[in-house]
């Protein structure tokens, strides 16, 4: 299944780097952590920077009922979310050429405020999920009170494209005779040593998700 | 030296997360690799991904003179230009205090179109630089056909602020009690080994800047 090309979505340039396919659409917003939700605020554009997750043809974002966004948001206006995955630098025998290689999506369209319950605790799982899978079953699951206090918004992924540059710098033909080294450093989102909480007791386990946790 | 808070920039909620000092600031630009840059497109939102670079006060994006982000920027609208790091993640005993470790920075304002063929010239020189420095040295220049071909804006940093969470979990008093590991999943973007190029002579060194890349 693919994405229908619109007006906002096809690519003007470079249309090579433009897929349309739900399966990368769904591949890149499954691996990024953050999304950049824009939206307008007094007719002037916002980009504010949060955690999201998907499930199946539906974006889910959430935060306090206090938020500003989420409030803006929830009122039907127009917004668009993107989610960019940096892969590499990519480092060529001219200036003009260099590039990075990454992976972005951008979704257009409008939320919608999510008030069935069940739609409610099952998008807070998956935000949960996203972020760190096994996680959910561990922890102390929402009480009424933080539900209440919980906003949560639904995207229907309906028109939505992916951006993709991939591989070694493109060089014009007569810079390869340069003696310059070209090539790409690769980059990657890597988790660390997980830390401790101060508080947590002696005798508590790390669980495996956590102690190998691989994106 | 501090930004101003405006009615923008001032956090509604979480105020200590709010820093509006320009060290601060400076800092995560410094350290991102890509920007969000959020504009109105027949009145609707879009955010695009970009490369950057801060000199002194001004940031720094640029792209062909094709693209249609910079031109709709060149044209004078209001911009939104965030960039955001994620440092952790943040495992709570409850669903509900999850969270994550970032810093982000929002800037607002509008873009000019850097004329100036010195500006122009120190921009791409910044532009290259902020990505991996030493390269510039390195490469073959652009050439006039290049520097015509490829368009560069400045944002001026006048509105600006940075928002940052760090440190554990901040649990409910009553959770500290539960037998739930807690705690945070460092998250940090790392270089890979160097690729060479295909098209590479055989005698050519990697430079150091390379072989030991470190943001």
């Amino acid at each position: 299944m693919t994405f229908p090309q619109t007006d906002r979505t096809k690519l003007k340039r470079l249309a090579k780097r433009g897929h349309f396919d739900r399966e990368t659409v769904y591949g890149i917003l499954d691996e990024g952590f953050i999304c950049h939700v824009g939206f307008a605020v007094d007719g002037k554009p916002v980009v504010i920077p949060t955690g999201y997750a998907r499930v199946e043809d539906k974006l889910y974002i959430h935060g306090s009922q206090a938020s500003r966004m989420l409030r803006t948001l929830a009122g039907g206006v127009d917004v668009c979310v993107t989610v960019t995955l940096l892969d590499g630098l990519v480092l060529a025998r001219s200036a003009f050429h260099h590039s990075m290689n990454y992976r972005s999506v951008v979704v257009f369209g409008r939320a919608t405020l999510v008030e069935d319950p069940e739609e409610k605790m099952a998008a807070l799982f998956a935000l949960s999920e996203h972020i760190i899978r096994g996680r959910w079953n561990d922890v102390r699951e929402p009480t009424d009170v933080e539900m209440k206090l919980t906003t949560v918004l639904c995207l229907s992924l309906e028109e939505a494209s992916a951006k993709i540059r991939t591989g070694p710098p493109l060089d014009d033909e007569e810079d390869y005779g340069l003696r310059v080294w070209a090539g790409v450093v690769p980059m990657k989102l890597t988790a660390g040593e997980p830390v401790d909480d101060g508080r947590l007791p002696e005798d508590v386990p790390i669980p495996d998700y956590v102690k190998h946790y691989k994106r």
